[in-house]
């Protein structure tokens, strides 16, 4: 793990970084209390489809996690998005779909399977982001949890199935053709974020996902409104369940 | 309304009151901060069926939603319920439901009805209620806001729905076929709670009465768990939904 810039603004502290990765250097980026020393839990966030580790959604939900509850935040690019160099592989399968679906294929299927295709390379760099970040002074060895919806979701699914340290989720924006089976291994508590008239999930299989997961503790947050209107209420709420169970 | 006994114990003051209805007396209680003076949003709560004004689920909640936001909270005894007398009619419709649930009939038809019967005469109890209770200093005529679930749910929803000065309900343990037509005329804002695996209300029916309500707020909080094991973090969620409604 490489640090290439620090800075402070507000209380909270920016760090970016850079790890080496079996696809490549993984540009990442940790937020931390300003004042920050010794241990505190980290939330690790997956970033939306087009967006990056730093895009608003990922920095403005990051800030009120490290300013209301003092964790630790990260985020990394995911490959093909962000700082990381153009895929052609993803890039070729995301015009494939994307003609598939101009020809009326069913658009959720698609969307699964490059999310299983980029998962096979995120969940190998999220769980060595996670031993970095926990050799840190000021994040330490504790408790995980892990923030992602839409894209976030569809590769944290496969991540919070694989990862241990995992101990509480915050997932949403996706369906069960991506994720049922895996979703069945987690038990970890989740909140899951459904969007009642979201134009890229049908319900019904946002509801089958939220129904697929293991854990003893699960609660659906359903809101009216499409993929991009979650409500900023729901912020607050992430924030007290993180709380809840990492602290 | 005339009060009947005023007491307090760990800063909660309780006063217990009798208003006159059309039905007979309708027994009731208040609970205010112990050192309350002056006006405050005020929470109106529904208990259960078989429940009464004091039940367990009623006050635990009230005691938080006072200590916790500073609220005054009351709840009236439902006819048949509590300290008001047996309601012969009440009583022959229940056991002829019972018998038609036992001869295999399905129950939710029954139990729609059944509480739209006596929502007639809760509608205006309460009503009523809130039009004496903002006439007391300690309450005063400001926000008001409902708790309900279960019995609670289907009196609560013709309730919210006929009462202007409900500005935020807590709504759940319900289901479509009791109250969809009146739910499609709440606008408030609405948080439902839905219990995965309710024995009593199907699935599908009570999302089908949270998809009912006009509110452009309204979200949805479901869990795993059968009609009576609601989890307790939710009452944080309730709480936190009031205050940022009523204050």
């Amino acid at each position: 793990m490489r640090f290439t810039s620090d800075t402070s603004s507000n209380g909270v502290r920016e760090q970016l970084f850079v790890l080496d990765g079996a696809s490549g250097e993984v540009p990442g980026v940790l937020w931390t209390p300003g004042d920050a020393a010794g241990p505190r839990p980290l939330i690790l966030m997956g970033h939306g489809g087009g967006q990056h580790k730093k895009a608003p959604g990922v920095a403005v939900r990051a800030h009120r996690f490290v300013t209301g509850g003092g964790f630790a935040v990260a985020a990394v690019d995911v490959p093909g998005h962000g700082d990381r160099p153009t895929d052609e592989e993803l890039n070729r399968l995301a015009t494939a779909n994307q003609a598939r679906a101009d020809a009326g294929e069913e658009l959720a299927p698609l969307i699964a399977g490059f999310q299983a295709l980029v998962s096979r390379r995120t969940v190998p760099e999220w769980r060595a982001a996670l031993d970095a970040l926990h050799a840190l002074d000021h994040v330490g060895a504790g408790p995980v949890g892990y923030w992602g919806v839409s894209l976030g979701c569809g590769l944290g699914v496969p991540f919070v199935a694989a990862e241990p340290r995992v101990r509480a989720a915050v997932l949403g924006l996706g369906g069960a053709p991506a994720s049922a089976d895996v979703a069945a291994r987690i038990t970890a508590p989740v909140q899951f974020l459904l969007q009642w008239d979201d134009e890229r999930v049908p319900r019904a299989q946002g509801l089958a996902l939220f129904d697929a997961f293991a854990s003893a503790e699960k609660t659906l947050h359903a809101n009216p409104g499409k993929h991009g209107e979650l409500p900023a209420f729901e912020l607050d709420g992430n924030l007290r369940f993180f709380e809840r169970h990492l602290r």
